[in-house]
């Protein structure tokens, strides 16, 4: 297991995303970036703040980034999609 | 016009939250903080990014914070809810 695992969260039930983080950090990760897109932004958010309030109260915020990216659509042609990525890092 | 002024993101159409940011900068403000709950935090994040991107790109992101509020409910008794708060600041 390397030092940094991202972990990118979508439709799956949010418990899901958490025992991937969970597990990663259990596994030796010292740093675990949680991504998401889109509607997704929220989930990813509530997922970082239940794994550091109710399982690994340790762990820090080290660094929330925002962005935009260009997805390419079913129908051809791009989209912009807004995203996150929320730095969890062991205390 | 103080130098900081809140916008709580909730569930206006988008546009109406991008031109406050926009005024309260034209009016004078160096750092705006746009909040949000919830489901409302994608919307947020949309909102900071349209911002930046299509209207002011000298805007910085100066800080993001992410957080767990406790809200009453119309049934009685209380629920958490996850937060964000972007910092955009003039460059």
């Amino acid at each position: 297991m390397s030092e940094e695992t991202s972990i990118l969260v979508g439709n799956k039930p949010s418990i899901r995303y958490i025992l991937a983080c969970l597990t990663a950090f259990h596994e030796g990760a010292k740093v675990v970036r949680v991504k998401a897109r889109g509607r997704a932004i929220s989930k990813a958010v509530d997922i970082a703040e239940m794994v550091r309030n109710r399982f690994m109260p340790d762990l820090k915020v080290k660094e929330i980034k925002i962005g935009t990216d260009e997805i390419t659509v079913k129908e051809g042609g791009t989209r912009r999609v807004s995203s996150i990525e929320i730095m969890l890092e062991r205390g």
